[in-house]
């Protein structure tokens, strides 16, 4: 763009620098200090072309410790004094789940970009919903699945959409570890989440036929802490998925089968996290029923080396480019509406004991 | 015993003794000489108190390296042959999962103690019946679910039973591997099989309250490749088993949650099988929704040193010593009829794409 | 101490406490920023009775970064000129080997306590002479082996001192990775120094005998990228430390042999760092050569829940304490001169390729 | 051959199938039935072109055992008699080191081609001799080195011959157990042998300069059951052995560097016992020693398939075509040579605790 500008006369250059500048500085506004909130601070903070100029919490001792760390943000002790403010450009909600529709609806009506924690909110009818006013606004909303910008993800796309692997067959995907109970919504709204984002991602979008899901919970509350999703799709995939609070160890394991190859991703290896396997079968058609035979093929290992960037600034960055650029996110609303669609078939299922919820 | 002889005047002192011999050495007829065949032969040849006196395969070459390795052992070309002689006392079925009802009736109705490879039948009418003639007909009937003669399996239940788990939360077993489809039956017949078993015993036969399945083919026989099975029970213990024949890697994990302790079982490892974690959470009742707390706790671990011998002979031995001393074999016909069943409602279930079966 | 002064009168007590108060915050100066000084910097300004005053770089960039974190330090650009300040209680060195020597002197000169990044100097000449100088000045003298307060190594240091390893009779050490060459020193003065720091503390100071080294380099300076350390004792005990700057992964790995029990330390491992192996030998005298009989013993293994907290806020307090109550540091002096001089013996000994150099 | 003798009139082709049959069928006597003897039996039993005629053992439970698996084979009670033979052709030697010197020799003066087990003798003076012995009649005179016939060790020696590795910069050989003392010798010719056996294969009889070796006893025997040795070269190439027979795990990991390569070994692995890294570092000649440069590279990571066959089978193998097609065996009395070279050094440098042995 700079090559441009030469080309101009003076003072239109200047103009258009300045305008440029003006436009480049995306103003950010982040509600929600918790767990996550000030990691999307440090992040959007690190842009060259936005700056976090306000963030809200009910909390004042977090809003004190933001304010010591960048005296230049300014504190709200509510997310509607940003979401009204007419010099902040795009709102960024890290608050709890329930939350995200009302704040984002309000957010979007007020004229601003929208990017919300995962998952986007708890219903089909509630992303439909945002996307329809986003789409009438003119504004971005966007969902924040972090894990679609960590190299290992986006090495297991690059190998789906080159057809390294071929057909697939199985998506199999485990996340599991000890803690965190979440007393408001059971655990595959916080974690299933992400195995079913990264599923819709590698797949570009494979389109689920139904969901039986199981589950229970532990408490008196009747919220799961243990669950099981089955997918099921028009063709022979299969994709499932395990969720658990109360694993002794830390597990996140996927295992992801194709016609071609196989791929292992461990996010919990430091440095070894996807192995891609040169295995697989093959069937003959039998003629006679004994004579059913399958070939197996065992093969080499290799393990890709990975990019190491931190998935959150490619998201703070995926979402300053769709609102300066007019992009569609990786991490879009679609795949924020696809989520929530599972997750919430899945929810039923479970009240139905894994009962077929069709979609 | 020899002590009491001791004291028996001399002539009915070598009655007994010919009698205890006769009755001592149990006479095994082996039918089925495939994979598992020859290692039954092996550990029944290995007892003090049985041989193995003849076998049967229809595939001679399979007789041959019997007769080779066993000049004494008898063989014959169908199990019929070995059913209808008089000087035979138990028989063991190696065969495939269809013939079990059939050969095991024809068995026991022809006076023989019967052993067969797991699963016991193809369904709970099946193995039912087999019960009632067993019982009938005054003979052992046992399944050989070996798993539940290893060392780390009985250390578990040992755990189990004293306490040290405390109450069962959760039980999630996975099996996988490449290789091996059975073109008659789906994977849960190989795999889950195991699972169900191992399950069955440690809770010492915690019934089962319904079951819920998913699963799919990836050839064009109807035989699930991949599937899903979870049990519910009458209170809120889960239990979930994942079988896979198309996996890049062999996978036996098992994570157990107790109340009180967890407990993960990695059958591949070779010498630290089993993890005990002095790990888990407790639940303080909430007066309010936001104070809802929960107590997490991470402590030592500690791995136990496991018994070494080998499972198959612990199956020949405990079937031998059902027969001569009346006791009840840990693999016992209610073992198999708990696993059958649920089996069963699973294949079920799996038609209905999760479809709750209740038992 | 606060109960103390409840009973002071008033007048006296309010004396007592401004002393306390000054006494007690203890002004830190920091000399060189950068890999380790700013991790220096930030865990003594989390201590409570010290802060840290100022800091000396020759690098502007990193006074700025200091500066713009924590308004309230003074930034130099020379050691000089914070070594030279009367309102300086103590400094520490986080600046290069050769360095340390000359600046830790001036300082003590200067009546300042010391913390020197390890290793402390380059010879136990130099280390002497400054030991010297602090018992002469009256001032702590402390060396920055940042291992010894990581929990994984003082729970070692435990179970030697209450008797559950035995008598050691081996320790064999490994510290790899591929980088960080120092132009200046050989990798044993940046790898074994650990090693060596942490064998001293967990043996309470065992004393060497001898020490045999090799190593190579495969640059064009000579200085080792591997090294071997052999040290010998005045028993049978041996200890071996593998360094190498140029290995594909990264190890961190201690055997320790003990006469009752065995331990594997492995840093790498996120959770568990330390396994206690009830394993071991035991000999029995022959009578005849061919009748020499070992007793091996494979046991249960054990792994202990470690402390968590930062090993360098450890560190920090164990400085503050020794200044403030005259205690004697863990990481002190003397451990800094029994690592000293075996790296300088291991160098001298690695020139002879093996050659022994008594100590 | 088949295909020669289809060629020729068919009175001549019988008597040519009659010599090749009498020819091809080598008669092989085993001497010494301990724990790898049997093997010896099993593996060349299975040979096409050779048979086991005759075993000698002095303690007749072991010749009882192999009688009754192998009705066929005679059995003596001394090596003589079998060495004594004019039925014989090759001589398999699996006794205790201290034998190996004498009944080789004995061998090969009767005319029997000889297969030592490692290592083939205790000093480079009676290898030397033996491999005189044994040209001048003209025998093959081999040791079993297994490892160099497992499909791990040949891939690396495959990498190497290739290329793909670059100039060797390092070998760093770890092989250590719980386990297994041997009363007369110490722990390097037991388990370094192998070490030694591997780096001399892969690097293809690469020169050493000198031997310098650390190690200790923990018995009242002067017999090292810890022990180190670092080989120096005429380059900047190092190797490294560590050896014990006091760990708690088991340990086979081999680390190799190459300029462009990196190569780790873990023989523990089941599945992934070789993997290839793609990393290293390059240096820049400084201008100014702070401007000394290295460049590091970390790259994919590749695990070759590899071949499963016994490494055994390959030993025997190689030692009947040896003999039959005056072929030069991949483990040749040159590698005995070597290997037994080194360690006899090594024994001697252990005695002046790391002093230098040239070679």
């Amino acid at each position: 763009m700079a090559n441009i500008i030469n080309f101009l006369p003076k003072e239109t250059a200047i103009i258009a620098l300045i305008l440029l500048s003006l436009r480049l500085m995306l103003r950010i506004g982040i509600v929600g200090l918790g767990y996550w909130g000030p990691n999307l601070v440090r992040n959007f903070n690190n842009l060259t072309d936005a700056k976090v100029t306000c963030v809200a919490d009910f909390d004042e001792k977090r809003l004190a410790r933001i304010k010591s760390n960048y005296p230049a943000i300014e504190t709200y002790a509510s997310a509607e004094e940003i979401i009204s403010r007419t010099d902040v450009d795009a709102v960024v909600l890290a608050t709890p789940i329930k939350t995200h529709y009302e704040l984002a609806k309000k957010a979007l009506e007020n004229n601003k970009h929208v990017l919300v924690e995962k998952p986007l909110a708890t219903s089909n009818a509630e992303v439909t919903e945002l996307i329809e006013i986003a789409e009438r606004m003119g504004k971005v909303l966007m969902v924040d699945h972090t894990f679609l910008y960590t190299g290992a993800v986006r090495k297991i796309r690059g190998l789906m959409d080159e057809g390294e692997i071929g057909e697939l067959q199985y998506f199999d995907s485990t996340r599991v570890n000890l803690g965190l109970f979440n007393p408001n919504w059971s655990v595959i709204w916080d974690l299933a989440v992400h195995d079913l984002s990264i599923f819709d991602y590698i797949t570009a979008g494979k389109k689920v036929a139904g969901v039986s899901a199981t589950g229970i919970s532990h408490t008196k509350m009747p919220i799961e802490d243990i669950a099981y999703i089955t997918l099921y799709f028009n063709d022979n995939t299969i994709a499932h998925i395990t969720s658990s609070w109360i694993s002794p160890v830390k597990i996140r394991k996927t295992l992801i089968g194709g016609s071609k190859k196989m791929v292992i991703y461990d996010d919990v290896e430091p440095t070894e996290k996807i192995k891609i396997y040169d295995s697989g079968f093959s069937v003959s058609t039998p003629e006679e029923m004994h004579q059913w035979l399958i070939d197996y093929r065992f093969g080499d290992i290799y393990i890709p080396k990975l990019e190491q960037t931190e998935a959150l600034l490619g998201v703070a960055k995926d979402f300053t480019k769709a609102i300066m650029e007019g992009t569609r996110p990786v991490s879009d609303h679609q795949s924020g509406l696809h989520v929530v669609t599972i997750l919430e078939a899945a929810q039923k299922s479970m009240l139905g004991k894994g009962k077929l919820i069709e979609i």
